[in-house]
């Protein structure tokens, strides 16, 4: 989260261009409005450190105060935080803190979900690099305040050794001894199998995670016995959450879900203003 | 479109990080691959010129074959286009493209099934402010590949005086004046509106555009009758696909649907490899 | 404005470089200085809201006090505003926070005389896209605060048809329609004409402006009349002051001056400090 | 002028904002067009190379043809150079190559024309810092085009002691004395003098150059046989030119003006297409 | 290594500034120079592939000549690389240049000497966080280029609990466990240690990689017969080249040595000339 | 100095890349803590302004308290600064803010050194272009601070006439002409010398500053006498610090040293905690 001024500076450029030619022209320079951000249906809330950053970068005079903090789980109808300040920085500013807000929070109200759907079981819920350009830190904290895990942020702090690498290194035993000798001692090798012999292969190179990629449930049962604790075990493919719950029975011990990510619903999240009155 | 090379090197950025560990330490530096990009289920392509600057932003020996073109509706199965060269680069810059051409390719789809639900009425389709952070410009492009038409762009190319606007100039009619003095004569004036009342106020003011928000369809009816051809028409108000066509039917011309950019389920698409031998 | 900091700091790293050698030798850290920005001659000052983000971005402890405002006619001798601090910031950023004030003041003050020659008439003052590069936004900042009306900002807010754009389209009605069917709905579509013929063919097409470029007077004046109301008129071509007015008498409603922003005259503005004691 | 391109897309992105809506809706994409750039008054070009790296930032199948050089003065009605390619790029960046080109031609041309003032005397011509923020560079390149000579390019690159570092200093010797003691050894240290006293004071000083700043040209003859040549001596203070034949007429080694590049009338340049038909 | 270019482009503008006035009054543009990296004493050569990235930014035109590969021992008066192309642009970068591969040549030199030090041994020689800032990356390819391994590459792709971590979490053991549930399943848990009390600790606590920080020999060797394997064991604390073969004498898995990185004496390396005659 | 907060963003993001996963996950968001900076060996002390500036990047509440200032000789134990605040963001800051320290003190203390082995002759040491890519300013501000004086920073700030500058332009006497016809009457003119005959044509050409490079001793003493105060001096080619006394007495002006920022050994300084109790 280093670096999120810089996303809500790019943001706002986005949606400003040149200025706010509205309510430059609508709305007195002097103006003060106070209304809050209401929860217009059941959510997990995320992103709201969110808001004081986006109406900062416009008017440090805009003040922003929470009701409810980051992975709050909220009924329909709850004030979420209230905003009051100059009018002109308030209503510049509203959509793109709503765009960024409602995005997080559908992320983190959907991982709640999944999380729900595996519970009593071993299986947490992770996350994976299918995530929207530019967005994956923000998401990926959506989905640690939803109750899931992240898995590796990217390319370089991960290793996942995929069919095409196997290919490429002459086999499994090859690309996990290719990736030993290299790798930082920090990192763990994760290898993505499709069948039994895979996970036997696998597990013999000395692979750290098993991968059972687009496995039936019997089969990723048996490979979770077959592996017995000696790796972890991660299972993968395009899931909804009832058959999430099947394959969490299965024994694994993460599962991964693109959808997480890469198909948000936006949280239905508004801000109304305490109303003006119509003449001044 | 001018600028879309910084999105990509910001989205590769993201997601190599360092670099990508896996590929250099299995992947021999001069191993070639050939591939496709495959639709996996129906849908209206978009994003095709993407693929060639993801690939070329990290190796410009890669070839990209497209196949068909953007707004083409696909079958599922459909070879959407080639992919050939080093192994190393396609690879690591495979997750990218795919997140970039899924997430556009999904708007395009649903668009176009919004497009068809108002087929034959004079009502076209069009999008919000409501997008992502970041790919505001390439969404937009995605909802007219799709057959949508965009509303404003951002704040500054557009003047859309909405409840708050109102309240702060001091009701309709003051508010359109204010800006009819001082914003570019290249640009109309849209007046959001709730009730037959405010309408007649905003026609009398010389709304260029009147939009009629989270009315109900026999309001929209009456207000597009009122408004006899004077203005142009916008209906608002979270619609589904159903609702769509009732509201189209009510006779205005344009219909506003935010879930085209908030809420978009990624098409699903794949790189397919042609197969290379496991052992070498 | 949104970004105005950005361009400040483009404009002190291009000045400062390394380091302001000279003060940094010269003037003792702890030397503080006070000083009054002068108006040496008559002018419509411009730009002050720059001056304190100037000498913040060297040191926040440098305090301005603004003695009039963006707008104001100020006679020859007028304090501006005064500034005091520590002498080394003050020092560094005297230059850039000059050639931005005097050039912004030179602006807003050849458009204030265009303006006052048009007085009485119809005919508003615009800009055009012939602004310096990387400064457009507050060039045309400075447009308005002369009295002057901004044309569009870029290419993206607002269509303006040429004799290029025709030719290629086909004709005038082409263009026209080609125009109105993709652009969004809240712009509106100028046209440029040179003849009486093109101005009824782009009246015809629906043209919400009509451009008039480069007639005499008598023709302007028989387009008005032919146009009768049904669009927007805009007078184009190089015009010094006397033949500005004659053009705001043939009932134009705009006159688009190129040369309120091509060829700036920098106001004549000093800093002038408190005599500090020649030996300390 | 080694990062000109980053000027470059900022003028670009400036003016484009997110597309060309105008190009992109009436001109086809497959459509090519040529073109001239014509001097339309008599002027000293500045600026060719900028012409292709505008269009080449657009598309790099737009070619440039250069039919003079930078420094040839050219008659009016002189083609510039010659441009053809795609009509959409050279469309969206004629705006663009043209303000660029213009304004350092403007510059160039003000110059030449200063130094033929000065013909025959000792005294060069030289630019201040009063220059336009972002494009100092460019500007002082249009200088040295037109035969000028550079001042510092900012307050790194070399050592000028005013008023203000001489009273914070405590008098010009202890300035001069805490520059020379700290300054890189490749610097000279200039002296600004408004009297022959403080002339007297800066020669003993040791000072490398001495400005004579605001002084009527008697006082600067004086000044100029008092230095006898062992310092450089520079001329300073609004000049028209009338009044610089005469200052360079006392001796003086440089005149510096800073008209030159605060006060620019841009060059009457146009780009000229060959005509396309008006129906294809 | 994705981003070099951005740093290349950085050490360019630093040096340059403006423009290298040197080169550009001195030496004609049409001037073509033929020259090459020699190395002036032995060394490991590591930093080629930046050679044509400095130059091409400069000038497409220069061709440079790889005569050995990264990586390879030379002995002193070896030819590394040859150049040629226009003067300028080969003057202009080749400081640039130098100071790049001058760098990264002695940090691979030094790498290759320690792990030549341990040799015959298990142990591993890897780098630090102890890098220069804006230089990570490239420094860590030469630890790698030189024969050793990297440790982490920042703070998010690696868990290092260190004795402030423990005592803020309230010992190893909490320690352990507060990460293990919440940093992701790819990356192993590394505990800083200094007594034997707390190798136990963090080896009951599941540590993967136990930091033996500042022992002495005889303790570091009776930690790696405690640890026996179920852990990875990394020795750190300033090693000499010396005490570097005694430690790793210990059986330790890795030994860390900040110095690769922090102290690093660039490798004598030049680029002559082939000599032009002194006149032309 | 004032652009060094954009170089301490890029080597924070460059550590701490998405996040410091171990602090955020075993350090409470509300634990405070104090430490020092100690002086572990005898050194200059530099860079201390960059601590607070570090740690305000990531946390505002974080204080810094200096204990001495930047050019004081420190013996070792010395307690340098304290530090004290959110224990996330110090543990988070340590590394960036070491690093910059600890090069700054090694160059500081260096240069001192050299200062001193000169001592009491005329020649001032002084630094050259052989600096990191990116941290120039500061490491030529650190050779400021240990005594030494700068060369140019970059190659726009100065002329300096080499080996293949002379023969690219035909002579020390044509090269001398070319350069001061068109370089800033602000900046001196040196030249590059290895022979006695060059020497002397140097002066002749009127060079401001020779360059004796790679001479030896009684060869620059002759080349001191010859010039006799006509030019200054300066000795050039790799000299360790005896060599350095030895050179100072031939009486040359000024000796560059590259090794001063080429081949840094950092300065051994270490952040010690005030202990916290092991258990909460």
């Amino acid at each position: 989260m280093f670096d999120v001024d810089t996303l809500i500076q790019t943001a706002l450029k986005e949606d400003i261009g040149w200025r706010d030619i509205t309510t430059e022209t609508c709305v007195p320079a002097d103006k003060k409005i106070t209304g809050a951000f209401i929860a217009k249906e059941p959510m997990v809330i995320c992103g709201l450190f969110l808001l004081p950053r986006v109406f900062d970068a416009l008017d440090k005079s805009v003040t922003v105060t929470f009701r409810c903090q980051d992975g709050d789980a909220l009924p329909a109808g709850t004030a979420i935080a209230g905003v009051s300040g100059p009018a002109r920085a308030i209503l510049t500013g509203e959509r793109t803190a709503l765009n960024l807000l409602q995005r997080l929070t559908g992320i983190a109200t959907r991982t709640r979900g999944a999380v729900a759907a595996a519970e009593g079981t071993r299986a947490k819920i992770c996350d994976t690099r299918k995530t929207t350009p530019g967005l994956r830190e923000l998401e990926k904290y959506a989905v640690r305040v939803g109750g899931g895990t992240n898995h590796r942020m990217g390319l370089s702090d991960g290793v996942l050794i995929k069919d095409n690498h196997i290919a490429a290194a002459g086999g499994i035993t090859k690309a996990v001894e290719a990736a030993r000798k290299r790798v930082p001692h920090t990192l763990k090798i994760e290898v993505e199998t499709t069948t039994l012999d895979e996970v036997r292969e696998a597990l013999d190179a000395g692979a750290d995670i098993i991968m059972l990629d687009n496995m039936d449930n019997p089969q990723m049962a048996e490979a979770v016995r077959l592996i017995g604790g000696r790796a972890v075990t991660e299972a993968s493919g395009n899931m909804g959450e009832k058959s999430l719950r099947e394959a969490a029975e299965t024994g694994v011990d993460l599962i991964s879900v693109g959808a997480l990510t890469h198909s948000v619903r936006a949280a239905d999240i508004s801000l109304r203003f305490t109303p003006m009155p119509k003449t001044l």
